[in-house]
């Protein structure tokens, strides 16, 4: 049975946290898509689908529970998206997971590896192929892939994220060259920097807030990355015309070089 | 005297040909801008600058012949753009000389390597001097450099273009990381393919008209850059939120598999 | 029980086939270390531990039956060395799994995706945090891990290859940044094209031979790998001096042009 | 007249300082080369070359006064060395131009930009175009040029450093692939930090001699590069068996992590 009866088109936004992941759900809603949430924590996801339909109204948004590390639950998710919602007609691949303090490879546990790895890498090659059917019988779809400084540079701490964020942007590279001819536009965005929100930029900020720093806390639009302003990009992205298409594109906030390490 | 008696902001275009360079000037435009167009011809130049006060009104475009090899003439240029526009808000440097058949190193003369490299790289370092002082007392400005394939790959060919692309990329990142705390949004975008106009676009459009490509001219849009999608990469860059800019970013057709190197 | 009984030096050589492999031991038992040879196929191991001990004497190749997608696999094959012929002191990471002609991601299935995943990336985790505390102990060691042209750019059709071996040179990044100032040398070798031997570059070359390209047989050598010649590459990097360590570089033969996409 | 009446394989080291430059000449002197050196201060020229035929004979070195900023001078030199020594084997372009402590853009004169990038990139398309010829008709030589971790990033305070050096990169990945399937050998190497010597890393030295960081300088040899250590680079590269060849590589020194931005 069909959720989106009014035929909105759909975005599937994996990987649906607080941050990046909501508000590039509601800057494709506010454009009129429906979007369908997949993450692993039922609370967050209904949190998320209800704040979406309370400012959106109803219809706008589904959620999906999916252990992104287990192929036959992508399938599922999106086998569920597609009855309910319809075709997906933008994927946006923003799972990530990470250790805050990286640990040497000597202390990181082969669990850790393992699991990161499949939702920084082995989500996204499902997702897509779930995913690429539809778009290719439109001749016409786009897949975003969310990318890090890590993804780019292998730094000390990072040997269970790297690896996987390395490999997404093989990925993105590869869907962009086996199908962009055939309509599909795939893209790689590099996040460089930390992100406001609960986990990341929270840390640095309370950081600043436990050795006072008010000054740098006041002007923290300049130097850590809002999420409304990153699912900018994306929607960027997606807009593009045929004829200049970005396959990838870096973003940091402007006081950025206090944190980057690219 | 100034012309720009409305107190527009300003834009230099440093090597405004009828591709990328007009077009990027007539976007600007669109949106309340006015525009310094920079290059060598004055034919041409007064052509563009008519072309867009006619379809823009009059205080829109002015012209200032440079030949970018000399920084007296780029100083002096620029010196009239501040006297007659006032400080420039934006500046998009442009200009790439190139051979379309390149040669191997040992059939490429002194002067081609001079003069070329003098224009892809030297023309850039002397126009972000001439407009980094009044944009740091701002505290703000946009300073995009247009780069190519040819930025990130030697290729057979392109001794004379590559090393000064190379240079002009470099040249990028040194202005990002030692203004962009202080306001100044520095870019590089990658045109990785051919565009549509006289020069490039025109001998591949020509090749197949003369081969009878009916269906390859037919889709040109997709596989072709149009400049007016490509002026709309170095608007989005120059309107980016300061939380979440863009550094580098990639550009092509759909079907650039048919084209590119990279 | 120690096999080593003259303490020799040890190399780890994990991926041994009759290409690199092979040619790596074979190298580094000519300077006199002894080598444990891993990989799957017995047959294959005990031919190549059979041939280097005719070749150089006993004691000087002993083999490891390992799975490398299965961590106590491989922790139990270092075990086995550890005990057999003491610590190793270079690990060369040369296990390397792809399809000759690549599918399209919608063709790759998730069984190959993981496996080839695990086979280039996760057995070269495994392996590594099996030498490093001894190497750390000893203040020196050298891991080098074998890349290719699919770790730098992500190619149609290698969509169950390329991300695994992206994966791997961050791995390489990081044990460098990690352990380097401990006495580490940490290093990627990507080898740009075909290496003759039996799967990669007899392809190639009895596509020659089918097509009665004779000139292109008889200057073979100028043109695919030789697997000799890579195995001085991975002696010349153990042996730089502390002053001056190389992290990657790549190797082609002097034809490349004809192969190399990078 | 010619003075190499051995026949000696002759090497032409551009740039010739007593640190790399020097080193690499006595590198490939020792292996029976005769070395031409070339640089524009006639006291050290006269010094290195005094030091090398004392250390290895008569006829094993020559020096020829050069402005590398200047296309006749180059020239002329190397018509020297071709009617002196015989033509060129192995070119070596190690000059790089650069300020200890760099400047801001809007510090940086047109003077110092034009010079240092007429240094670091003209001057090594004059060489080339100079050994070229004798090389392709030999159908073999080597051609190596010295790059920096400047190379590869644009740092704050190179903008007249970068952009030479970013171009030298694009001209040896050129050369390379116009020249190496007719036996050319083309090469980069990536100096990533500090090399020991009077210039930087005296520098180092001399501000750890003033913080008294007695056990810095104690363990030098671990985290700054060696120029002997170095030269072994160039001749390793040199030797590479044709069925091997590298076209780029880094160096650093052991503990670099210190120093390093890459």
């Amino acid at each position: 049975m069909s959720y989106n009866t009014q035929k909105k088109q759909v975005i599937a936004v994996v990987g649906a946290g607080p941050g990046i992941g909501e508000a590039v759900a509601r800057r494709f809603v506010k454009e009129g898509f429906a979007v369908a949430l997949l993450a692993r924590t039922e609370d967050k996801l209904r949190t998320m689908q209800q704040g979406i339909e309370s400012d959106f109204g109803n219809g706008t948004a589904r959620y999906y529970i999916t252990d992104l590390r287990v192929e036959k639950d992508v399938i599922s998710s999106f086998a569920s998206i597609r009855s309910e919602l319809g075709p997906v007609n933008v994927l946006v691949y923003n799972a990530g997971a990470r250790r805050v303090n990286g640990r040497s490879i000597l202390n990181t546990t082969t669990e850790e590896f393992e699991n990161f790895t499949k939702i920084n890498l082995h989500g996204a090659f499902w997702s897509s192929k779930c995913v690429l059917p539809d778009m290719l019988a439109a001749g016409k779809g786009t897949i975003i892939f969310t990318g890090a400084t890590g993804s780019l540079r292998g730094s000390p701490g990072l040997s269970s994220f790297s690896p996987g964020k390395f490999g997404l942007r093989s990925l993105a590279q590869i869907i962009t060259r086996e199908y962009q001819s055939k309509g599909i536009h795939g893209a790689h965005i590099v996040i460089d920097g930390p992100v406001d929100g609960k986990l990341i930029g929270g840390v640095t900020r309370r950081k600043w807030e436990r050795e006072g720093e008010k000054a740098k806390l006041e002007e923290a639009d300049s130097f850590i990355m809002q999420p409304h302003d990153l699912a900018q990009v994306y929607w960027y992205l997606h807009t593009q015309p045929r004829s200049a298409w970005t396959q990838e594109l870096d973003v940091r906030a402007q006081k950025e070089s206090m944190f980057s390490k690219l």
